[in-house]
């Protein structure tokens, strides 16, 4: 039976649940993980990290419209935030992957991304006796396969959770937490119909949903979501809904990364989504909600990485 | 009079001096220049950053040949370490700029290197609330200048020493922190020659010096060194001798980054600047030697960047 002080804790009535911190059960593999998080070496130009398009000093993203990659390749689409990418249903805009495991294999062979190979990115780590033996005490061998490499990417990304948001001290009972303005914004949020889709421990990322249900989106960017992946015109523009948390710091907006200003996307969204003209005071006072949803940023020491070793293949970050 | 305790601490007939922790005068400053050493808002693109191409997590460097810069575009030289560059008597290879500071506004408004202007990159920092406030607290005002961003960067990069490396243990009297093999190759090096130009508590940093001095240099890179600048044929190939602190993982070696190896550059540097063949095992214990000379990286949390506001600039990172 729960007790006055777990009632007080778990606000079992509202759409939005705090976050969780991240157990972690596995600390050794999580420090790999966080090595390999910063390793440019995972690239062909030994130049791009899983941190140059998902910076941990800046929400978990590149801030970018759409990201740069090997060569300086434009990408065809913004780069989602990793913070709480863990509380996704499914990866990637489009969901083509169903773990944050699988989603991690994907930027390192992508050509307009890291621009490498599964097995190139394994050499290199292999030739490395320091991630060599991280790899043993971790996975019992130091064969170094890229299931590995993605698991322990994987068991990092786990740990990027953002507890402690002043909204979530406001649910567990902390009524100073965020400000009156942020409450009406609450109240707002789940009257217009924004919590239909940004509900949960993410406040997003549980469900595909078309973007300009009310209204067509209109972009240059050609995404087409889903059905880049199944060909169906009924899945044209369905993407998943990205979270909400953070969003202060994960600008610009959309999958197409259009939107500075937070403003501006509520306005887009309740006029495209919900068929909703807001009033100026409202998109403020929805703004000033969003805003409460800042969290515990990563914090941890900046991680030195094991130098190559005379085997390990060289970069090639020009030509070829 | 000295005690037979600071005697110990001080050796004072070796060529090579321990380095000395950094004193932090003014660590609001410090973290001030900390946040913009990360911060990529200072590039054009709003992807490149200082710690770029001098990577904090790989000994200061990045570990290429030569750089990439905006748009991929090639960069010209390898890029030195940014650890213990407060003891090099000037900076850059060519050593066109005499302080850190003056050295922090050249990538930024180099158009190969971050791509920006000093005028943008400051208009980006001013427009951005926290750091308005960060530079009011440290300079008295917060009008945002390139001088007070160069001057916090500078204030940041004099805190990345790394002190406390095995030879410098062993240089105060801890007779085991080093192999024998180290002990003499040392010797070696001292008695072959490389000191008259690796001396002193940077192992290097304090001259300018001709690389090919008994035998040319050939390299495909065109830089022709202090030429360069004075146009004079007599400082052809003239550059600064850059510090072998931490040179275990500042590979690749030389300004063209042409040698992945230590071994390979220990027999080039011996031949080309000393007329000296050196054997596989004396290459081995000078190599042995350089490895005690890693000390102890840049230690501290992982920065977390402002965001930027309404008013900020956007990033360039594609066309234009």
């Amino acid at each position: 039976m729960l007790g006055v002080q777990a009632w007080a804790a778990v606000p079992i009535n509202e759409p939005i649940q705090p976050i969780q911190p991240a157990k972690i059960t596995d600390p050794a593999k999580v420090e790999l993980g966080k090595q390999l998080w910063f390793d440019p070496r995972l690239s062909k130009s030994g130049f791009i990290s899983c941190n140059s398009c998902h910076n941990l000093s800046m929400g978990g993203s590149d801030n970018l419209p759409t990201s740069i990659g090997h060569n300086w390749h434009q990408g065809p689409i913004n780069s989602p935030t990793v913070l709480n990418s863990s509380l996704n249903v499914v990866q990637f805009w489009d969901g083509r992957a169903k773990t944050l495991k699988e989603q991690a294999g994907g930027p390192i062979a992508n050509p307009g991304e890291m621009g490498f190979t599964h097995n190139l990115a394994s050499d290199v780590v292999r030739s490395i006796p320091q991630y060599r033996d991280s790899f043993k005490a971790v996975y019992g061998d130091d064969t170094v396969s890229i299931d590995h490499i993605t698991d322990a990417l994987a068991a990092f990304e786990e740990t990027l959770v953002t507890p402690n948001a002043p909204f979530d001290r406001w649910l567990k009972g902390e009524k100073d937490a965020i400000s009156p303005a942020a409450v009406k914004g609450y109240e707002l949020f789940k009257n217009t119909g924004c919590i239909a889709c940004h509900n949960g421990e993410a406040v997003g990322g549980a469900s595909m949903q078309k973007m300009g249900m009310i209204e067509p989106y209109v972009t240059k960017n050609p995404s087409e979501g889903v059905a880049g992946l199944t060909g169906k015109d009924t899945d044209r523009m369905l993407f998943k809904v990205p979270t909400l948390r953070n969003v202060e710091l994960t600008y610009p907006y959309f999958h197409d990364g259009a939107y500075w200003n937070l403003d501006e996307a509520v306005d887009v969204m309740a006029r495209l989504q919900l068929g909703r003209k807001l009033s100026q005071e409202e998109v403020g006072q929805i703004v000033a909600f969003l805003k409460t949803l800042t969290g515990d940023q990563p914090s941890f020491m900046l991680p030195q990485l094991p130098p190559s070793s005379a085997h390990t293949p060289h970069p090639v970050p020009f030509g070829q």
